[in-house]
C-alpha cells in the first residue's frame, strides 16, 4: 500500500488496478531491498499477480523504476504548482514553497528515498529524463530566491546554491521524522520554516518593503 | 581507489594491503551497484584477489558493509573532534563544525552516499551500532547549537531540529558539487556557511555578546 497516494479502490478498470498494485509493491520492495535486490518473481508475488501479467505492464525492472520515479516527480511538480503562486511577493511564495515541500516530503517518504538513492540505477536516457524533471522543481525555488534577492528581501548570493541548500535542508526531514515522536508535525514544520527563512532573508530589506 | 582516503602504498604488511584493496573495491561497487547488486565474486575480482582470500577478511557481505560504514563514521568523528574545539564561544565552534563538515563531505562523497543509502541493508545489530556513532556526531553539533541558544547568540528553538536541518543542508553538497563547475570549492563553502549561519544566529545576541 502506498502510504498516502491516491487510492483506486473503486476503479472500474481492472488493468489500472493491477498497475496500481504493481507500483505499490515495487515501491515497497525497492524501498526495502533496493533496486538491485528486487527480483521480478518476488514483485509479481507481492503484487498478487502472475509473472506474465507483470510483463504485460513492464517489460523490464528498469521500466518500472523509471515509471515510479517519473510518476513521483510529476506529482511533485503538479502539486507544487498548485500550492505555490506563480506571481506575487517572493517571500510569500517562498513560504508557500517551504510549507508545501515539507508536508509533501513527510507524507511520501518512500518515494522520496527511492528518488534519491536509486538515481544511480537509471540507464543514461532515463537518468536524463528524471534530471530534467528535478531541474524544473529546483528551478521554481531558484527563481523565487533570485527574485527575492533582486527585490532586496533576501540576502544577495548565489540563488542556485541557496535553492540546493534549502531543498536538502527540508528534504532531510524524511530521514528522522517520526509521527509518534515528541514534536508534532506542525511544530517541526514551524521550526524548519524558521530555519529555512532565516537562512535566506535580509531583515532590513523586509522591513523596508513593508 | 578511494578518492582521498589515506593510501597504504608503502605498507610493509601485505594483509593490510589486501584489506585496503577489498575496502576500496567494495566501496566502489556498492556506490555503483548498491549493496544488493554487489556479488562477492565480482568483489574479489575487482580487488584483484581470490575468493578464498576475500573470505579470510570478510565472511559475509554484511561484514564488509558494516566495516565500511563504521570506518567512515569513526574517521568522521575523529576528524571532527580534531577540527572543532570542544570549548570556547559557541559561534566559533559552530563555524568550525560547518567548515569541517563541508570539506569532509566534498572529499568523501562515496562513503557519505553509502552511509545514507545503505542503512536499510544493515542487520538490526549493525544498524544499532552505526546509529550510535551517527548520534555522537549529531550530538556534537546539537550541543554547540544548544549552547548558542542558551548564551543568546543563536535564536531560541529546538536544538535537535536545528542540528538535523543544518547537517542535511550541508551534506546535500555531495549530491551536486562538481569540482569542474563554475564556482570554486571555497566560494561554495562560503555560500553554504552564510546560509547555515544565518539560519541559526540571533544578530542582536551576537551584537550584545561583542
Amino acid at each position: 500500500m502506498i502510504e498516502s497516494g491516491p487510492q483506486n479502490t473503486e476503479s472500474p478498470d481492472p488493468r489500472q488496478d493491477t498497475l496500481a498494485q504493481i507500483r505499490a509493491a515495487g515501491l515497497q520492495l525497492i524501498y526495502q531491498h533496493g533496486y538491485e535486490g528486487m527480483g521480478l518473481r518476488l514483485l509479481a508475488s507481492q503484487a498478487g499477480i502472475g509473472q506474465s501479467t507483470l510483463y504485460g505492464h513492464y517489460a523490464t525492472k528498469q521500466e518500472l523504476l523509471v515509471d515510479l520515479i517519473c510518476l513521483h516527480m510529476n506529482e511533485l511538480l503538479t502539486s507544487m504548482r498548485q500550492a505555490v503562486p506563480s506571481s506575487g511577493a517572493p517571500l510569500d511564495r517562498y513560504l508557500a514553497f517551504v510549507h508545501f515541500h515539507l508536508v509533501y516530503h513527510i507524507r511520501r517518504r518512500r518515494e522520496v528515498f527511492i528518488c534519491y538513492s536509486e538515481l544511480r540505477s537509471l540507464e543514461p536516457e532515463n537518468y536524463q529524463r528524471v534530471t530534467e524533471l528535478r531541474q524544473q522543481y529546483e528551478q521554481a525555488l531558484m527563481e523565487i530566491i533570485a527574485e527575492g534577492m533582486t527585490t532586496g528581501v533576501m540576502r544577495p548570493g548565489e540563488a542556485r546554491v541557496a535553492a540546493y541548500s534549502i531543498l536538502a535542508m527540508l528534504s532531510g526531514i524524511t530521514t528522522w521524522y517520526n509521527a509518534d515522536g515528541p514534536l508534532s508535525e506542525a511544530r517541526i514544520c514551524d521550526e524548519y520554516t524558521r530555519l529555512a527563512t532565516a537562512a535566506v532573508i535580509d531583515p532590513l530589506g523586509i522591513a523596508l518593503a513593508r
